[in-house]
């Protein structure tokens, strides 16, 4: 067998081949000496022989189209002609990659404690040089190995901000720090993998942030797929994850309820109620709830809150703290920090055992603990600044000034994406993202169906060919049969967000024209 | 089933039950009121329940005697009063923690980088603020998601010192930057995970890196060891591995071959023979090749020099270089840089076919690339200061005064163990470790086994308990049987591990009277 295989997308495949997908992922096209290229012996590891749990996995966040998006980019710094100068980006949640400026007091402890010696050349405000020396006082310097769940002081730091959030204590001992909380979330996911039949189920939204169908599927577990409501502002219906559940029994063994709120790419905010809903129903059928929560200071909703899964629990008394296993998840990405790059992020979980405890800790200790930047990006935002340090009102209104511009952006997505005729969209009522619905002519159906691809595929493709505009097809999120749907970020700054719906609404009508029925 | 069970450390075990562990992975013990302890329900995650893989996972590096220590430790800061002051920890290659100083001009980078306003106030060299500008240029913002497989820049800076080195020319599309040289293992060997029978084989040297046999477990593969050979100065003898692999063929199905050069724990230097007869063995055996490089800086002995595994294929010709698969992995945490915790590292593959690399992308990419942190320092390290340049000297000087020192307490370490009775010590050729050999009467061996213990282990717990000195057991490395070892770093200040190895003498000394046959 040679080493040439052609590289298929699945459903949401198009026009884009492999050959060209190397630039999304920071490749040049340039051949070299060494090139595989040049080869044509048969090989031990190819694609026949990989692992086929691999090859399952789906990240639409940076899929075909975005690889399709780099092509283009490419062609532009070539002098391409296009009918735009450059690609807009709304289709990863990467909020500086935008235009969000990191947060100052953040930056510089982390200079701080690269460099301790700026800490003498008075470039530091006071509060930063003594949360700066705090910290290295406990590690010694940030080139040593974390321990492997985290720096202590600092998960004593993310305790005390949960403690204060939910007005019940929280023990550091159950929060472990990682690379980003997508690794939290493939280390808990991976307790669950099971060498004896059935498959391990585990339960994800439909539509869902893609991390966790590309976990599931790296583990090779089963995805049941729950449908939010979206008739119903993407409420978790209660009856629905039962039907699901019911279905899935037949096939798998369901362990696992995994809900994000507020909701990645469906933009909800989970009710009070809800939440206790859904504590309800896993403890009832003995699921253990993974609570992404990375967004929980991205609500812009007038009337609706963040309330913890945790708060929640503790709230329901101990009948149901004793009972339910939870984890949460949060992030240094998202909120209004932003640092993407930096990847920091924990998971608290409640109930597990401690010698489960130690099986999670051991694993990390293997990967030798997260990388230090993203755990102090952890410190500042779990501690910030308080009034009456020097870097308080800096810090506030860096805070406040983003939040308050994601809440603008959120109102202004909701209202324009609705303006469009052939197009509804539930109020972004918190994270970063709307995804509204669109409704295709038959004809556009029926051409996508020519081409081979996904409609709404069909759609972004044409989108990004046409005006340059980079969303990601509802069909890597997934959503109900007949639907289409696209996922876009509120993150572009507010005159370009205007730009951009309103280009976005001349390719509508001009694509509803072209597939008029 | 109740909460509570006893965790067992296998055949390293000893007195340090799990009750305690959590010290070594940075928690304190306080009791809070969500505590695990309180609640005595059946949960559905609990040890029996739990992915039967991890609970096989050993990582002796920071396993139970680690744990000991830290328990040691806590005593000492309650005022219990011990024969000595301090545990020296001399467990793991962690270089900063036991003094050396970051390199000044990685660290300006960073800080450059993470504060672009410093480079405005005269703090940093001309050279410095280039290099920040430059990385910069093409990120926007270290909070930017970094292309899932690193930073375009920075592979190139990567391809270029690979290509310096060895002569050849290194193609940066085959470069994935990684939060560490371990997550570059973990994702290579996770190509190799097979869903049907026969399970994959995994060739690793005895005595080992106890990351690869971590690994093999967490992934269910099976471990196939191969015996270096001691008595040869730790040479990797070809008809060991053809003795190993024929054995393994009778139950499994190897496809990978994982060198360590130069090597951890045993500090040896492959010659260049030795690595093309390595190469043909794989060609003939139709192997994968791992070649582990982490320590390519790390060369101490005399006429010993550190051949890559690229460089020796490239110079066999074509007919190698077109049949061997290889992966070469280097990190940004050992050298004379020592970067442990800002995790950072590489595996540069050649003859991987496109389709096999995209699917190494794509898992890159839902897991969102490595942190930015990692990748800085891997550009310094690949791109140097160079003469001429403002930061060059003090770069040199540091990076000379680092290898230099490493060199002394080499030699310090291999003189001084080898003349302790009872104790053979090959030279520490390379790397930052000594694996030296310690024979113990049978006196020892008796107790040891009444108190269930592997002898290394008691040997090394009565070094902690009795000493302040802690080092792994050979038997977390693997080694012969009937042979006794344990690991020590080379890396306390000299004129400590004078101290650390005068103490170990009068230590080894006792221990053998008290157990004279």
């Amino acid at each position: 067998m040679l080493f040439t295989h052609v590289i298929k997308f699945g459903g949401v495949g198009g026009k884009c081949g492999g050959k060209n997908f190397s630039r999304i992922f920071g490749m040049s096209n340039k051949l070299f000496a060494t090139c595989t290229e040049m080869s044509n012996v048969e090989h031990k590891l190819n694609i026949d022989t990989i692992n086929p749990a691999i090859k399952k996995v789906e990240y639409a966040v940076r899929g075909p189209i975005v690889i399709k998006a780099a092509e283009i980019e490419a062609e532009l710094n070539k002098g391409v002609k296009k009918p735009f100068d450059k690609v807009i980006k709304a289709n990863i949640g990467d909020c500086q990659a935008m235009g969000q400026k990191p947060i100052t007091f953040i930056r510089q402890v982390i200079a701080a404690c690269m460099c301790p010696d700026l800490m003498q050349q008075n470039v530091f405000p006071s509060d930063v040089i003594e949360r700066a020396q705090t910290i290295l006082s406990g590690i010694g310097s940030t080139g040593c190995y974390s321990a492997s769940v985290g720096i202590e002081h600092i998960r004593g730091s993310a305790a005390k901000y949960i403690s204060t959030r939910d007005g019940y204590p929280s023990n550091p001992n159950n929060i472990i720090i990682t690379n980003g909380a997508s690794s939290s979330v493939k280390l808990i996911l991976e307790m669950f993998v099971s060498e004896e039949a059935p498959v391990t189920g585990v339960m994800i939204p439909i539509p869902q942030y893609p991390l966790y169908s590309a976990t599931v599927d790296e583990f090779a577990m089963q995805q049941v797929g729950y449908y939010l409501d979206e008739g119903n502002n993407w409420a978790l219906n209660i009856d629905e994850l039962s039907r699901a559940l019911t279905e899935a029994r037949k096939t798998c063994n369901p362990r696992v309820l995994c809900v994000i709120n507020p909701g990645n790419p469906t933009g909800q905010v989970l009710t009070y109620q809800n939440i206790e809903d859904i504590i309800k129903f896993c403890i009832d059928e003995e699921l253990f709830l993974m609570a992404d929560e990375v967004y929980q200071d991205n609500v812009y909703q007038a009337g609706a809150a963040f309330h913890s899964f945790k708060k929640v629990m503790m709230n329901m008394g101990p009948e149901v703290t004793s009972r339910l296993q939870l984890c949460s998840f949060h992030s240094t990405s998202k909120g209004y920090f932003g640092e993407c790059g930096l990847r920091g992020g924990y998971v608290e979980h409640h109930n597990l055992s401690e010698d489960v405890n130690y099986q999670l800790n051991k694993l990390q200790s293997a990967q030798l603990g997260s990388n230090i930047t993203g755990q102090l990006v952890l410190d500042c935002i779990m501690d910030p600044p308080i009034e009456g340090q020097p870097s308080y009102q800096q810090f506030n209104k860096e805070k406040q000034g983003v939040l308050h511009s994601l809440k603008e952006r959120a109102q202004l997505t909701t209202e324009m994406l609705n303006r469009i005729e052939g197009i509804t969209c539930n109020e972004v009522g918190g994270a970063m993202y709307a995804f509204p619905q669109i409704r295709l002519p038959q004809k556009a159906i029926n051409e996508a169906n020519v081409r081979g691809m996904q409609p709404d595929f069909m759609y972004c493709l044409e989108l990004l060919e046409e005006y340059g505009i980079l969303v990601v097809p509802g069909s890597g999120f997934g959503q109900r049969e007949g639907t289409w749907h696209f996922r876009m970020t509120i993150l572009p700054p507010i005159e370009d967000l205007k730009i951009f719906l309103e280009r976005l609404e001349e390719f509508h009508v001009s694509f509803m024209k072209k597939y008029a029925d």
